[in-house]
């Protein structure tokens, strides 16, 4: 960052569906939060028509098509980096490189190959913040769940119960894409969506010793136009987990679930208490402690984490974007010396342990290493 | 059942909560169903005294304290038991061997032998009705969302998540009793609750070939007189299920889930459609298929099977005792002809494999046999 | 009752959906509550053969067409009527004037002067107990709403909201019939509904002082053979109360409410608390202390008044028929010398005077005497 | 604007819950919607460290403590108002007289009198836009709603049953203020958030032929420095709704409902279909058509209308602040030639004759004049 400027300057590389909502963050997180605003240097797009377009919407200074050019900006300190996920190691490699802070859309890598050499040159480089996108962790109501069990207010966690299931796949008809491949899409549900229970589970409950997981393919074949071609990774995972800590927990995760949009929802067994989440309903968390009537209907309010900041009314509903302002807040602290709230690399890199353990499983117990 | 009287004589053995629900169960079959009405001949309880209280107040006509003489009383045509696991075998033994029908209450035994035991003996006795208590099969919403996957409505089903979760051992400070043994209470969350999700599984999803487990003994000790004494049987177990039909589940059952009180929740993910169900909320089905906005809630009505012979009006509310008088409806008319619903020894047996294979996994997959 | 027989002798007249639901709670008062089981003398229906056929499911010793005759049967002493509504003044008169005591369905009657002949003549025979089928009144959930509110966990009570809806007419091409008249069907949705709520409302608000309603006639005309007839009564009606206390209300009332089954459903704010309830989940009550982080779900438990009676176990599901078996245990006392939890005729007229001046406001507030 | 300049340019009074608010859309409405980037000129505050701190983390080029020289500023076209609502008609009217388009956080004013001289300066100059802020009437939910009504998908609305209640001034220790008083704070809840439901109202069910409402300060006193105070406006309204169209309504407020966090809550009944909303859960609209089950759950997605443009997953949940993106967007499309979506001052005055007339009701029946 220079001298001059207290404010980083940022890269944004993508417009698509997660390039807009890191857009809005980066225009958001000083009005928000009241820090330096953040200087939107470049904004990078397959096409210099597009970049041009979305730079004049997005409000970015500047646009390009060459990412590596974005990448080595002179006057940018972070790269988002909002592609495909085919993209994420060789752009985070370079960011990282050229001597950047990277925020990176999950998953982290194709491959866990990919992912162990980004986390280690990355550890390699540690006055660089790595910063991955899964938002899901910065949602009040999630940040509260947490908050409640470090205080103790369901005594000691015993057990898990997490899905993750969305229906964007259920149709049969939908085309073959190289998306279904492992080669282009990597894992599948549990790429997609398993990924973000994981970074809930792990933030819940610790580190996962061991689990046992089967997985489906419920619909083998695509049509394309060459004719109906295999899909390749998996539509749906089941695990079970053996915590660390000694709780159990059970796992679903589904791409292929009819009617649901966004159920990350679990639950999580205390000695004292239960709470229960669902991020459908990502304004509300449910409580029960020991001599309560029932569960409790805990509205998200100001008295919640980073709530207050957005706005002073309980009830009144925080959403699916916003929490990427709090991550990019915790980015922007992170850099200017906090403490990483993650997950970075490191921690990325033992979530792609866990959902290739449950790629791999096919029912027989997997032990995972310490880092998970 | 004597030549001179169509209607079945019956005695009831047991006057505590299960005995008292069978005992509305016989009052209000022929009013409900408009059948003859069952003889209430002998009930049995521990004392004289006591059976004498219960049968004024149930509307039998004799009362005994011993069992053995109610199980052969020569009026009486079918046995409902409803005492202390440890005494379903012999019980059920005598009352087949006296030539009786048989209701009992589950879980059919302690051990795996006897229900074996059992099931030999019902299946050299044809000619007798053996019924087990599974009575959450019964309601409304269970046997619309049953006749819903049969008729295809949710097309095929690929995926089952299922718990059952109550919280009534929760508290460490309830006292050690036998029930917490292996001898005298036999499996724990498994045998009092996981075997009821057990059978609706079954109901819904077919056989199951294979499954994987854990289970957890979440309270390791508890209070007596004489000291801390160890609890035998899981507090909660996890699977994972795979069915004959190709399909995939996770199951979880818990006797320590704090604010859980009948939570035996389900949902079905079928090629078409998606199904959930709630015993907490026993009156609502929610149903989604493809092509609909998202998911209906279907409140128990007339339309479903066996509700409008209670009330003529939707969301009026059917109750937990009113799926015992569909019970022994069902009973009734199996010892009349018409097929038995079950579950039947046979189908206990099957459901006995399955939480015993649950609670032996201690991880690894454990094949069943082709009966479950 | 006579002198060699303690229990007390039944007649019931009528066999359709309420006849049903006295017949199943007279058969399980003594089950469930241990008391004498009553006699069921006498049923009385149409027929002769109806008769007979509902005496033997129902259990009732003799049968008979003539509902005079059964009033006055010596061996009776109590009359279940369950007639169209037409027939409530009779009936209730001649079993009045023949001394035994009537238990009721509501509406009390088709019009306000019968409802204060009735009111009359009861009040005349001051050992003679009645009881009106406001069956909504027993539900646990409704009892212990009560007792909080009397309690003062929600504080003062100020404001009322209440609406009951249905959509049994919503449908345009039902037909015509007497029901749809002001002669023979008296008032609409606030005869078949209306009453309930505020009988439900003065149970939890006390006394109204004065109301101001608009009704709705939503389908003016009905189909008959004989062509198109208009309807009389009212399809939906509204209304601002004040009660006596000086809390305020609204009050809304629908049978042409499409997808509402059984909604009668209310919530009341305290000064420091607020309790919802909605019949359709009739196993919930939410409440909200000053304090508490939001609203708790209270689901249905033994510590609730009389549910215990029915089932140990919480979360269980009481259902809509048991509530008439609290209503039969209520009236049994009453017979017995316990205070009249109520309705009675007294307390049923002033039902009848809030919905007939409901009826009548047309815009303009009505003062209601001081009886309600 | 200037020619030069296609933007608009925006000078922002005020900094707290609204003024933050409106800094988010006029920073995202171009990043959400790909219009031309609004160019940020001046913020105004109160003092003008206030206004230097928040134009740096707002994105204002120019800050300033003088409303008066930031409405005149030549660079401005747009006044955002977000300032006490006494402020309101002075800032409205001196921006108006300077040529600039208004948006202006509701209640329009504090009087009637204000309101309509307002309007009259709006009517004065067509072709400067105003806007109020009524942000509820922009959330995907309630435009998918609007417009399932206009597309006849629940048939001819007949009923029209809403309230919103929050619990802001509940705790009766809460200090007087001048907020409490007539000519300081206006109308108390009616005019806090009782306009917001009448803005829905008029938007779903058309304008108000005739009113009936009561009013009630639950706490008549509040603590001040000098001793407790009289307050002075309702913390409470009930009201029956005649609609122009032979449609009836309930409406209630109020901010002294316990555990009401902003239940902004209504249901409209139509001759063949019912639709259902709440607030609290502002990303569910529950639809039953004839035909149908029962309620369908629908879950915002980007189907809606306007959903999309922030995000491509249903259920990924729209927030709060993004309704005033929305409006931002409304806003500049109207500059731009668009139909104004309003409110305008000229509706703002009808929903002000709305909560005026119920304030001044006192139970009798208020005719509304054709303009509402």
């Amino acid at each position: 960052m220079s001298e001059t400027d207290k404010a980083p300057g940022v890269a944004l590389i993508g417009t698509g569906f997660m390039g807009k909502c890191h857009a809005m963050a980066w225009n958001n997180v000083a009005t928000v939060f009241g820090m330096p605003r953040p200087r939107l240097e470049v904004l990078c797009d397959v096409t210099d028509a597009s970049a041009r377009t979305h730079a004049a919407a997005f409000g970015f200074r500047r646009a390009t098509a060459d990412w590596q050019a974005a990448v080595g900006d002179p006057a940018v300190d972070i790269v988002s980096i909002t592609t495909p996920n085919g993209l994420h190691r060789p752009m985070a490699e370079a960011a990282l490189e050229a001597g950047k802070h990277v925020w990176l859309e999950k998953p982290m890598a194709l491959t866990l190959e990919d992912a162990k050499a980004m986390a280690a040159l990355s550890a390699a480089r540690p006055g660089q913040v790595t910063m991955l996108g899964y938002n899901y962790r910065r949602s009040p109501a999630f940040q509260a769940a947490r908050a409640l069990i470090t205080a103790g207010e369901i005594g000691e966690p015993r057990a898990f119960r997490g899905v993750y299931d969305e229906d964007y796949s259920a149709d049969p008809a939908l085309p073959w894409s190289w998306r279904l491949t492992r080669e282009g899409g990597g894992l599948g549900a549990l790429g997609d969506l398993g990924c973000h229970l994981v970074s809930q589970m792990l933030a819940l409950m610790g580190p996962v010793a061991e689990l046992t997981a089967m997985t489906q393919i419920a619909i083998p074949q695509r049509p394309s136009p060459e004719g109906p071609k295999p899909v390749e990774n998996e539509d749906s995972a089941l695990a079970l987990i053996r915590f660390a800590s000694g709780a159990q927990g059970s796992f679903a995760t589904s791409r292929v679930a009819r009617g649901r949009k966004c159920r990350l929802q679990w639950e999580v067994h205390g000695s004292d208490g239960t709470l229960v989440f669902d991020q459908e309903n990502m304004n509300e968390l449910w409580l029960h402690r020991t001599g309560e009537a029932g569960f409790t209907r805990h509205l998200t309010g100001p008295e919640q984490p980073d709530f207050a900041a957005f706005c002073h009314g309980a009830g009144h509903n925080f959403g699916f974007n916003e929490m990427k302002v709090i991550e990019a807040r915790d980015l922007l602290a992170a850099i200017d010396g906090a403490p990483n709230t993650g997950p970075d690399f490191a921690e990325g890199l033992a979530i792609e342990r866990i959902i290739h353990a449950m790629a791999a499983s096919e029912g027989r117990p997997v032990t995972l290493g310490e880092a998970t």
